[in-house]
């Protein structure tokens, strides 16, 4: 440990010198990081993915974290991820499953029982060799995913077919290796639920892994204001162990597409792997049946790039940590009033259950505040000045308008206030859904050529028939970089030609194509 | 992956084999279960330790999980933590903090920056080597507890003295490696949180300290009803790298103490490993002083020895599942009047906020569920028959009397069941509450003299004059295996000769000794 003790002397002894000098340069830095606060983020139009950078760091959503392809959730990220939370908590529980908690650390045996998993998941396993000082006798894995750990516990709890279904969900951090970080789309840990849930039946587990897609579907669209499409992955972009696998596409606003959440139906091949059995009724033993399904902390990304334009960050009301931000505007004598109306007025709307922030700090101007919150995307400003205050009023300002003339600003009555607010955010949030849809709309093409086709997914979703074959849609990818991302459930009985090779179409529908995060 | 792929079709094999020849035995192994389920759990008079480990597996709390030193939260325990949780974070968030999240792996060299910090938690880490197939660069760490990482991120984010305070927390899983597991007491990973702050003055972060571990008291005392005592741990008993550490000490119910949450303050050691400063208002740069404070899931273990007895479980309402079970009595043509009944009465309690759950499990007998819901601690009952639908009324049996005759069973009028209930709940939780602190008392002694001592912590706690050598505490443990708890904030004023070694003593008051967890 002496290296330690020298390396902490020397820190401190260097940390104290360094004071001093650093004085003068951070004053310098503040007046920097102002003027760099000062500047708009990249537009949409110009670099669709610096833009999102520019959003998520700029409205203090994350931070990078130390070791490459970590993020650290800032909080004003995370409380979106718990709004989120709670809400799809809510219904997970309401359909009857429970919470439970597995082990970080899984033996890499595990892994290897099932052999799609561990061929999917083996390139992006961490390891853990050392513990306690002492090399371990069986390296550990952290989990990528908790099938196998929860196989294996559900193979000891499972005897009677009065112990199903059992229907268990987990919060958890995974750790999945990533050469390309992104910041909520693809870093090395990410936080997410994952179900795990056992059954009799195949029919059974089918339709868990329906009523879980389900959940994320209502989730997306009443709570995320997302336009997503329920379907089914083709065969090459299934979870690794799975015999189907069913997600939500959303559609971002560059056209791209977004797994926003997805539902496994494993058959018996996970309790194959582990002797996941129960007695039946009449006293033989059975396999059970298997599903599990996961929504992530990628929704946070999801929701900048549905909804986010070059302002900033737009955010639902279901899942804004602020949904209304009260600025009060006044100076010298004016000030005192002023700030005490809006802290009246912030109480009024929190007790009738309206997440309202004042703010209040000192030494920024009013002009400051509303890029501040607008790049923030907090759905309602209200301005508060001596003239308002006078008047009874409030100034109203939505952070967006789509198919209505923009008014602006808005005086409205502070003793209407609550009522007022909610009808806002109720209207607010519902424009934000329909917006995403119609955007999905008149973002997807059916194609019925190869030009269309290449025209389409280059700018937003294709509709397309498909022969089903790997090879083919490998193919479709080295062209166009697009990829299959769902046979739409609600999708019309469909055949003919496939739109890339002219084989005849699989799954009887059209297939979504598109470019995808 | 050619060896996965065998295993896998091996195990299918072998599992399809075998399900035949288990059916038998399962069905023989579900009666054993039965037989086992209604033998009582060891008499806590008889082996305190087993008794512990009976009820914590029998209750349904917790399972072992596959790794060595690792547990699995089942359902029913991990609710009992979403309750508490929920309860902490409310608490925390009232007061100005907000939650966010830091990577689960840390460069090692951030470990070695403390160097208290690394030799406390050098024997108790994790180490990961490799990931993605490829041996990383410099080995990572599992996080043991995160000031490293969260330090250098506030280095990062603190520039101003307006960016003062700092106050931060996060939920997660944090893993230290564990010789001698027990479930929830010691285990290689365990489920927290830990606020993390910094401030401009040493006093502010020594106000901070406390207002914590004020936190942790109101949560022990009214959410847990335990017996606790704040109060500062002596200087062997610190926080690796911390400069006070303050602890709230709560007795279990064989006399020794639990630690169940403790508050760090730092002063600068950590601001100046990471280099955490901030420019004063007059423009000079200033190194910040910061804390840490933690509570973690070995709080459910606490409840269970705080309030357990020979039944098993008993759950203060505030943290139980379900504060209220009715089980339904009623055989043939009464069966259905009596279960509808029953899903009113539950529904009618569940609307007025009581926690309530219907055991309408057609195949076990009254007496089974009665000892089942005993088992896990539900603070009261309800029993539904035809008898008591007849008479609009239901039999009411607390888990647990205090102080006062028990009245066995007892008719209450369903149409005032939902009044009557809450209060009966929220004297079932005054009552734990004022049973844990009478116990506490009646366990501790003050001693003067080294009988008395020795004697007393056999038993329950000591307060005694210390002379506050590290020497002199070892000897005490060596002898007694007691060790000093903490120094009661609360404490009288008092010095004396050390009740070991004669030598004046230290701290101006008594400290609390005794064996613990």
């Amino acid at each position: 440990m002496t290296l330690a003790r020298v390396t902490r002397s020397h820190g401190r002894a260097a940390v104290l010198a360094r004071l001093q000098a650093t004085s003068e340069r951070r004053r310098l830095g503040n007046l920097k990081i102002m003027a760099r606060d000062e500047r708009s983020v990249t537009p949409q139009s110009e670099d669709f993915s610096a833009w999102y950078n520019d959003v998520v760091f700029r409205a203090d959503l994350v931070d990078r974290g130390p070791v490459r392809g970590s993020m650290v959730i800032k909080p004003y990220g995370y409380r979106i991820w718990e709004l989120l939370q709670a809400d799809l908590d809510g219904r997970i529980k309401a359909t009857g499953h429970q919470n439970a908690y597995f082990p970080l650390l899984i033996p890499q045996s595990y892994m290897e029982r099932e052999a799609e998993h561990v061929e999917g998941f083996a390139p992006e396993l961490f390891t853990v060799t050392h513990a306690g000082g002492k090399e371990l006798e069986e390296p550990l894995v952290i989990r990528p995913t908790s099938e196998t750990i929860i196989g294996e516990m559900m193979a000891k709890w499972i005897s009677s077919h009065r112990d199903l279904p059992l229907l268990l969900n987990q919060w958890a951090n995974v750790l999945r290796w990533e050469m390309r970080p992104r910041m909520f789309l693809r870093t090395s840990e990410f936080l997410w639920q994952e179900g795990h849930t056992a059954h009799p039946t195949a029919a059974d587990a089918t339709a868990e892994t329906m009523l879980a897609l389900g959940l994320y579907q209502d989730v997306a669209v009443e709570a995320a204001a997302m336009a997503s499409v329920p379907g089914e992955k083709t065969p090459g972009e299934r979870f690794a162990g799975a015999e189907r696998t069913f997600t939500i596409e959303s559609m971002m606003r560059d056209g791209r597409a977004l797994q926003a959440g997805t539902s496994h139906f494993m058959g018996t091949n996970f309790a194959t792997a582990f002797g996941i059995t129960y007695t039946s009724e009449s006293g033989t033993a059975e396999l059970c049946h298997t599903t599990s399904w996961g929504m992530t902390t990628r929704m946070i990304g999801a929701l900048v790039m549905t909804h986010g334009d070059d302002k900033g960050l737009v955010l639902p009301p279901a899942l804004a940590p602020y949904q209304v931000v009260v600025v009060p505007i006044g100076r010298g004598e004016q000030a005192a009033a002023v700030s005490s109306a809006a802290a009246v007025l912030a109480a009024t709307l929190q007790r009738a259950g309206i997440r309202t922030h004042v703010d209040d700090r000192p030494q920024l101007s009013p002009g400051f505040k509303f890029n501040d919150w607008e790049m923030r995307g907090v759905p309602i400003r209200l301005e508060l000045g001596p003239r308002e205050l006078a008047a009874g009023t409030a100034l109203l300002s939505r952070r967006l308008s789509y198919r209505q003339p923009d008014a602006a600003k808005e005086a409205i009555p502070l003793e209407r206030a609550p009522d007022l607010l909610a009808a806002e955010l109720a209207a607010f949030q519902a424009m934000l859904a329909q917006r995403a849809a119609d955007f999905r709309d008149d973002h997807t093409v059916a194609a019925n050529s190869w030009p269309e086709f290449a025209a389409g997914v280059a700018v937003g979703w294709v509709l397309a028939l498909h022969c089903g074959e790997q090879a083919c849609e490998d193919e479709i990818k080295t062209e166009t970089t697009a990829t299959a991302r769902c046979i739409p459930l609600a999708g019309e009985p469909e055949q003919g030609p496939c739109i890339r090779c002219g084989k005849a179409s699989a799954y009887g529908k059209r297939v979504i194509f598109a470019r995808a995060y």
